[in-house]
């Protein structure tokens, strides 16, 4: 990939990085490769099992093939309607570009990830997230859930604060605990964090500031919220005015839909035709917004492939990708060289449209399950109780009842908000029907900078719920059930 | 498996754990997976993608089959020489237990790792390496440099000491460098660790006592020692005595081999077998020694399959290994899927057995590689400059050099052996060929206990070789001109 060389520089922030990131060193057996493969030299310095012993000489994998016309789902019934990526130890020199050959995938080395995928997940970046300064990288990882492990590491030392959304990703958020890193929560709304709150929490804060932004911006992870681009735009100036950084952990931001419409006729007229409006229709990347430097993409195969790839990515400014090469090489090392030869090989075959095909189509499967998801809760929930926006992308819903509706609050349940969402967890449960309570995501600081007030009395519970995972015949009733549980439990008859 | 409760428990051990550790809790989203598949729940609870929708519907790998009669670097010509895995979605019933779906390796769960990888390598960890408590588990990771880390982490607080083997694998120093955490070197011979060294370090230690000895007992990684049984069960002792955990770090372990005998003849007669020879010739592991549960052993197939799998595993006591868990689900979560289906059903297929029977070939294939190199050492070498001990294990090999001896010692070099190694260094390089100075891995503590004496005066260098990597003719070669460049620098004719 050749660098743009008429952007700009991005500006230096490398003061952000955390001491054990400084400490860091290169290893000074790297410095033995630069003789390595030197013409009459022979190399006996790196201890590399030699290929011919590696016992798997080929490995064949069978996918569907762009363009998908029968959806994601379709199993191919044969070789014509299937990718077919033979992968062998040498590859052949018609695939070479394409084939990341066993003798090197399954070696030592490429740290960074194999140049054959690299360069996929460089030209698809350009096409969806316009670069505006020129010195950005990224690094393959084995996910979001080690590219965000790392990244604390990176940037964060024992004691300091970073800012979340108030209800995330309960891992995101234990692996902040484990470093002694404190999590502070930004209020947010059905639309996800509030600017005004955000440039509150940081204008009002006494004390070291907050390192970071952590947030998912897109099918937010439990609230199912996403971010507009408007409020993207208000929180990147904010995190420039306060100079943090932006974390946007984005494994969903390929699931996003249409806006949900309850007319079932006007839905087929709304889907996407083709690739160029496939990605106009895609909401803007903090990483596309940022002209300095500050945010760091943290993208995954999880939800697009398949979660056990463990492949996935972060994109960032060059000094701070290196920095997270230095913590591979003395932890994962890469992801496995049979992870990057099958989804490199797959990806290759395709090509950037057969991905985007492939999109596409997983796009209309969760639109599909999110609207007869939603149709379902218009249908058998108490609206008059809730709030509720549908989803417009990611794998959950949720919505928000309000407990001082409930006949016992203030007697049975002395006005606990909490015990009116076990009652309801219990009941619907006890009906056949799961879902996780919004209070476990909850991101509570161990410490409350001392300019907060109170917080405001809590009325609403909610709960978390995913299309994502069950068959639409079994949403359906799982709905009917918390709904009739949700209507049992506040005394409501329909 | 079931565990053998005629052994006794472990020690509790578990005030050896860092803050870090001590840290972690369990994901309340955990308590969510026991609802999980309960009959006539829907359960809308988790954030999982239909399998549906994993893009591979089939895997199929080619590899040698046992008994590997041509040698491990051996490619099969047809089927009927191959062992062929055809992976699938859904495991047909005659493969159950035997191979692992991609509708569960592709899938988020199992941190440990896939069930039918983990009895496969309980049974071998049962074969090779008899227990002797009964509350030991092990953990599927990323391989041991992952391992190490997660390792340090679970254990060690910033500003602690450890001790390593005066000469280590550089990068497990420099993970440990980044958390700030102190090596200590003990001193070692050819035949690694000196135990008397090692006690009188920690008997004369003043202040907070080192954490845990790390060390790479078995075809040491620079040197190319290998510790005996006898030296085992001393610096076992020792551990107990001071309290002090072991770390074996044992990539090498199945590539011991037999003595070097320079009778050509004599060698044939000298390889292994069968099964029960083979397990029977293998040096004891600390974690066969172990009584107590302070041993944490890192076992890999980098070596004995390919670096590649990213497949790697610590057998410990399970309360140890329990940290472990934590760890992963903040970060890999666990390793590829498909190298999880790929190393697991082929080594299923394999079977045990079959799995020795590479392992065997492996050690010949070693076996012969390092009799080449030998035989080309004391041919090409000038020894009355060396110390030279032929390695008994693993990919490496290490000949110190008395620079007192060159004649310009004193006056060019000034007395300053390092000078002396980068002279030779140079000058082999010039000639083409390459080995890494013994100064890259020497380990540093940052802060020297005060009680330590001055360190004798230096009269030896050496440089670490490999016959891993470079096929025989050219390892010929590389030898004779490294000889050339010692003799040259020294002025020694032949």
């Amino acid at each position: 990939m050749t660098v743009d060389s008429s952007l700009p520089l991005s500006k230096d922030l490398d003061y952000h990085l955390s001491a054990e990131a400084l400490r860091r060193k290169e290893s000074p057996l790297k410095g033995a490769f630069k003789y390595y493969g030197k013409p009459d030299l022979v190399f006996l310095g790196g201890g590399l099992p030699q290929p011919t012993y590696f016992p798997w000489n080929k490995i064949t994998t069978e996918s569907p093939a762009p363009p998908f016309e029968n959806g994601i789902g379709y199993k191919p019934q044969d070789a014509s309607e299937m990718t077919i990526s033979e992968i062998t130890k040498h590859t052949p020199s018609h695939l070479e570009g394409i084939d990341i050959p066993l003798s090197r995938s399954l070696q030592y080395g490429n740290t960074n990830g194999q140049p054959e995928l690299i360069k996929f997940l460089k030209e698809h970046t350009t096409m969806v997230h316009p670069m505006q300064y020129q010195d950005w990288d990224l690094i393959v990882n084995t996910g979001n859930t080690q590219g965000w492990n790392d990244l604390l590491r990176n940037f964060c030392d024992k004691g300091d604060t970073i800012l979340t959304e108030e209800y995330t990703f309960a891992s995101s958020l234990e692996a902040a605990n484990a470093q002694a890193i404190t999590t502070f929560p930004v209020k947010m709304d059905s639309f996800g964090i509030i600017p005004s709150q955000l440039d509150a929490v940081l204008t009002n804060w006494i004390g070291k500031k907050p390192k970071l932004l952590y947030t998912i911006p897109t099918g937010q992870n439990p609230t199912g919220s996403s971010l507009s681009n408007e409020r993207r735009q208000e929180i990147y100036k904010i995190a420039c005015k306060h100079d943090i950084l932006i974390v946007e952990d984005e494994p969903y931001y390929f699931l996003q839909m249409e806006e949900y419409t309850k007319d079932v006729n006007a839905r087929s007229g709304k889907s996407i035709h083709n690739h160029e409006e496939f990605v106009k229709a895609m909401v803007k990347s903090f990483l596309s917004l940022d002209t300095e430097g500050r945010v760091l993409r943290l993208d995954s195969c999880s939800k697009t492939l398949a979660p056990g790839t463990r492949v996935g990515w972060i994109t960032a400014k060059a000094s701070f990708i290196e920095r997270f090469t230095r913590i591979q090489e003395v932890s994962s090392q890469n992801c496995s060289g049979f992870s990057q030869s099958i989804v490199g090989g797959t990806l290759n075959r395709w090509g950037q449209t057969g991905y985007l095909d492939w999109l596409i189509k997983l796009r209309a499967e969760y639109t599909h399950k999110r609207d007869v998801t939603v149709d379902s809760i218009y249908k058998h929930f108490p609206t008059e109780l809730m709030e509720f926006v549908p989803p417009v992308a990611g794998m959950f819903f949720a919505f928000h009842i309000d407990a001082t509706k409930h006949p016992k609050f203030e007697s049975e349940f002395k006005g606990d908000v909490l015990a009116v969402e076990k009652a309801i967890y219990e009941r619907a449960a006890e009906y056949g029907s799961y879902m996780i309570p919004g209070s476990w995501f909850k991101t509570v600081g161990q410490t409350e900078p001392p300019q907060q007030v109170a917080p405001e009395k809590q009325t609403h519970l909610f709960f978390r719920g995913t299309y994502a995972a069950t068959p639409l015949d079994e949403i359906i009733v799982g709905i009917e059930r918390f709904g009739k549980a949700i209507k049992d439990e506040f005394g409501i008859k329909n």
